[in-house]
């Protein structure tokens, strides 16, 4: 058991009241069944939850079937409140981390946590971001857009310059897609708005020469990156052809995102992946334990990747990179 | 000289005044030196472009250099005209198929027309639609989106059917992408917008079921598919994964998916594309002859693919397919 999962979700039991009246997202719990509750986010079931989001004896049996020995915990992105009004969202995210907090020093040196920071307001953001530090997170997770501004803006850069001072690791997370132009069922939202998103999120960090800004910076996305393996190729051709695009960049888009990390979270295609990112910058990514998520990570990385020493990498040595751990934390 | 191109635009050299009074986007061609013109939309100069787009002899010789034998020639997208009023959309692209099909006959039996129909008006498509046919053409290029609305839509299905029953070809191209996301200068539209909303138009025709209900529909994906190559793992992961996802598609994703032709128009990736898609299912495609079109299409198979008989499929047989034409014709 040596696999460290980056990308594993976690949501509290309870929520406490909102301080204020009427917060539009706040989310509360009603009971399902022995085992499950529901989360209601304004006024509707958002979704049926296992108690296996909060219940961390559960979790640690099931990283032992899975053959994961760190579990790397980020709240359910649809907790990140970046809707919110300011004040209830900080309150929130708050509540959020100290329950990680709490898992965290529950699973006796088995998780590390992830907080989230209310991005729709840098100030907080960034009191937060201190607060997490001290309180020995490992990084934040974020969303792949903030109220549909791209990552990469101007606005946020305050935020990756703290987060880089304090040597927090960043995991990039789809969140809320652009669905206008997807047709079917709301699951497609996951299924094809997710990927989409966070492509265009790495897009967008790439526009920005975020890290050649900040080299050491140590950012991870979701979803194996989602459809950003297949902009990739052209982007790094539009640099070689567009001089308004060459002129924009630090670097050439394929020397910037071997900086970036990306999650094996992709079913098929981690050979494509590995050899466009590079080896050394794939992690396992599971989404533990929502409906769609890895069930079986090491055994993917066996059938996949014949040599040894590379799947030792995905397993467990690019994420000790990625989180800035030594072999003697997990 | 063996190539069949299925991405080519053309432009033509003039266009007439409107016989209505200020129309959004009605184009029109000003002098800009000796070998170029620039095409003025709503009052600005939207591209400057090669007298190549309208003067066959020198696309002749450009596809002997290419080693393309066969060029299909299909109009420039910002033509498409689905923004503009009914009736001066379809005098537009009556206009413009009259243009192409007068390109063709000069080309000497080098080239095969798709003419564009106005989709925001389904009458005046059809209507459009019989009159390609009877003028001899392939087949029609449209959007990758109908002024937002997927392709998928059930309001497009008269559209499909009648296709279906001309036995006319189509070929999707990225036209107008979201740009909500995207950050940075305005070539991204091109090098990451066309290839995001090509992947979503892709996954729409198979959540709309397309292919199993017309099966003998021939359709082929601008860009390699876009994002779709990204998107599919994950999309064949969700049908089996919710039963939303598979009680609403006929068939699986990866089955469906197997039907559409793509081109090779991703400078990149090409061994994973074939694996994805299928080797029977791509088809050269060049964007000639725009900033960022693939200058040496026989090349770039001939350092992708070893086995002479594969690089033959995606050279000439996968498009006669797609076609419907035989040996003879090219």
């Amino acid at each position: 058991v040596t696999g460290i999962d980056i990308h594993a979700h976690v949501v509290p039991a309870t929520f406490p009241a909102s301080v204020r009246a009427d917060v539009t997202g706040w989310p509360s719990m009603e009971a399902h069944d022995s085992c499950h509750r529901n989360i209601i986010i304004d006024g509707k079931v958002y979704r049926t939850l296992s108690d296996k989001c909060w219940t961390i004896s559960k979790r640690l049996e099931d990283m032992d079937r899975m053959g994961i020995a760190l579990q790397v915990i980020s709240p359910m992105p649809e907790l990140f409140a970046y809707w919110m009004d300011h004040a209830s969202a900080r309150d929130l995210l708050r509540y959020v981390n100290d329950q990680i907090l709490a898992f965290v020093a529950e699973s006796n040196g088995k998780m590390l946590g992830l907080g989230a920071v209310p991005l729709q307001d840098l100030d907080l953001t960034l009191e937060e971001l201190h607060r997490l530090k001290e309180l020995g997170f490992a990084g934040v997770e974020i969303g792949s857009n903030i109220n549909g501004e791209p990552l990469g803006s101007a606005r946020f850069k305050a935020f990756f310059k703290a987060a880089n001072e304090l040597g927090l690791a960043i995991f990039v997370h789809a969140v809320r897609p652009a669905m206008e132009r997807i047709l079917g069922h709301k699951p497609l939202q996951q299924v094809l708005g997710y990927p989409t998103d966070v492509g265009l999120a790495a897009a967008a960090l790439v526009s920005s020469n975020l890290m050649v800004q900040f080299p050491g910076l140590r950012i991870a996305f979701s979803h194996g990156g989602g459809t950003f393996a297949s902009l990739l190729p052209r982007y790094a051709e539009g640099y070689r052809v567009f001089p308004a695009v060459s002129e924009a960049l630090a670097t050439s888009p394929e020397i910037q995102v071997r900086r970036f990390f990306y999650d094996t979270l992709v079913f098929d295609s981690l050979h494509y992946l590995a050899q466009l990112f590079g080896e050394s910058q794939l992690i396992i990514g599971t989404d533990y334990l929502f409906a769609f998520h890895e069930k079986d990570p090491i055994n993917r990385l066996r059938e996949t990747f014949a040599d040894e020493r590379l799947r030792e990498r995905l397993t467990c040595d690019n994420a000790r990179r990625f989180l800035k751990i030594s072999e003697a934390n997990a």
